[in-house]
């Protein structure tokens, strides 16, 4: 059976233009709380295959999206490559023992080695494919090296970066060695997700804009280029979705193997379907904060159709929804979307 | 005595383009925190004319630059307009009591009797101008509404600013009055700062990334321009520097009338000056974090000068400086501004 998301990722017509939501299986949702409570923690939810496949789930089927994200952590990867991960409550992710040096890299587990102990998330997957309607896709995702590599090295978020760019301006060449080595785990991390049964991939740059413009394409545009070349050869059939978030003033330097591109919310929609429409097919850009109101809601939703007119455009919000977002207002996102855009 | 700073934030030619660095008066100087220290806590040191006026004066001593910039936070404003104001360790800024209906708004005073209250700024700005040499340039400056306000609403720094936008979305009358009610206050505290002796003002949007380019105008840039066009009448002479943080996406929406517009490191500079270049002189943008390295400094400062060509330009970091930078790479960015533009 065709699938209308992935049909819309190549740029093909479509009924309506398709909508999804960036964590969409989420907090907002009192049956993803339910669930996370019966795992214990975040983590716990990640390395449960079954109950992974339950949330993942749960927007198609509550909210009405065409899209299924699976549900996961980008720091899944570091954490099998052998960093010991924790998420600390209201502090976020935290690695015990940061990249400092060259050992601490080759320490970790590399290639085929890490991207096999995460046989949970490939186990994910088969069971949400066995669940999930014909006509609704699935978006399989990774973390950009760069942005898993921010974490490998600070050892948690952060505002400022700067223990990775004095690594980047004083010491490049260990930075190129952590990004390439997260890179070949990637590449076979996604090609497993895809052996598995993900209909899509979503790479996210969330931190894209911690790079200078200068910089971007050294340390991180380009690896991304390397995994969607790797995938494209051998998968050909699988649309690959770009989301770089936080970089619109460069937009006419982002050339590579990809069908979609993410457009953050900070980015206007008509400004980047001006530098990019050609190139891609866009998926974006509701400011998420607008599902705090249904009015302030329909009216982007009618912006976005007006400018992208139904055409090479996937409906999303332009970051992740936020936990208090009453789920009323989020099947009215849906709704809207499905109603403005019905041919 | 012309000031090289002042010419040149009016676009006339100078001998060379004049540099300073937000955050100058900081933490990398170890003399800065001696006198933090003697203060016992940064507030304590926004209070102490004497204090702050020392430590507004040394990075003009030790590392050159050819304009002060006020010691001071943006967030004394909304404290005297009569909000108990924290800085935690850790944690940053934190007021008791935000913002949330409008008899919390009527509580706070504002226009003439908050501005009124600021006086230690009005006699610290006195200190400094009998201290620093004739060619140079003191700086003073404020936060914008919209920033002021998403702190006096979220009650402390955020990373999604949800409370402020739930008000944007749902509620847009109260944020205007906060904001007009900020603005009065703004306009008289900026008007004093310049009878004091301020040679220049810059205006700080620090958080204007938070708002979708769609609202920026209406809830951010439409005060700015209300305070420049009220300063601008009274005081043509004084130069206004805009600084919106992070808004590279609609660069050619915004007119107003200021003179210099503060480039952020995310925005190409050759972009900015495409789109600005003739509307404003363009103020910056090394990345901060290239000061960890000297030849990472040289490179940059070359290749701004290279599209600059040293007109309508005023050196500067894209972001403030960070705390353990060296004082002799802080030093020697300014030495290569010097050098490369000199006459």
């Amino acid at each position: 059976m065709s699938k209308i998301f992935v049909d819309a990722c190549f740029g093909k017509d479509t009924q309506y233009t398709p909508v999804w939501m960036m964590r969409q299986a989420g907090r907002y949702l009192p049956e993803y709380m339910e669930v996370r409570k019966e795992a214990g923690n975040f983590l716990n939810l990640c390395h449960n295959p079954k109950l992974a496949a339950e949330v993942t789930l749960q927007p198609v089927n509550i909210v009405g999206v065409d899209a299924a994200i699976l549900f996961s952590d980008i720091l899944v990867v570091p954490n099998e490559m052998g960093m010991k991960l924790d998420f600390l409550v209201g502090e976020g992710p935290v690695f015990e023992k940061p990249i400092k040096n060259e050992v601490d890299l080759d320490a970790l587990l590399g290639g085929e080695e890490a991207a096999l102990k995460l046989t949970y998330v490939y186990k994910t997957i088969k069971i949400i494919k066995e669940q999930l309607a014909d006509d609704k896709a699935l978006i399989g995702f990774t973390g950009a090296p760069w942005t898993l590599a921010t974490y490998m090295i600070e050892g948690e978020g952060t505002k400022t970066y700067n223990i990775c760019k004095k690594m980047m301006y004083s010491n490049p060449e260990l930075l190129h060695k952590i990004l390439a080595k997260v890179t070949e785990v990637v590449k076979l991390y996604m090609e497993k997700q895809i052996e598995a049964g993900i209909d899509v991939v979503q790479i996210f740059d969330s931190w894209a804009a911690a790079i200078e413009p200068a910089k971007y394409n050294e340390f991180s545009w380009k690896y991304m280029v390397e995994i969607a070349d790797y995938l494209k050869a051998k998968y050909p059939h699988v649309p690959i979705i770009m989301f770089p978030k936080g970089i619109p003033g460069f937009l006419d330097e982002v050339y590579g193997n990809f069908d979609v591109f993410g457009v953050d919310w900070s980015t206007p929609m008509g400004y980047a379907k001006e530098k990019l429409g050609d190139r891609y097919v866009l998926q974006g850009n509701m400011e998420p904060c607008r599902l705090y109101s249904k009015e302030a809601t329909t009216e982007c939703v009618e912006a976005l159709q007006k400018i992208m007119g139904g055409k090479r455009h996937i409906f999303n919000l332009g970051h992740g929804i936020l936990p208090d977002v009453p789920v009323e207002n989020a099947k009215h996102f849906i709704r809207e979307c499905h109603r403005v855009s019905k041919k």
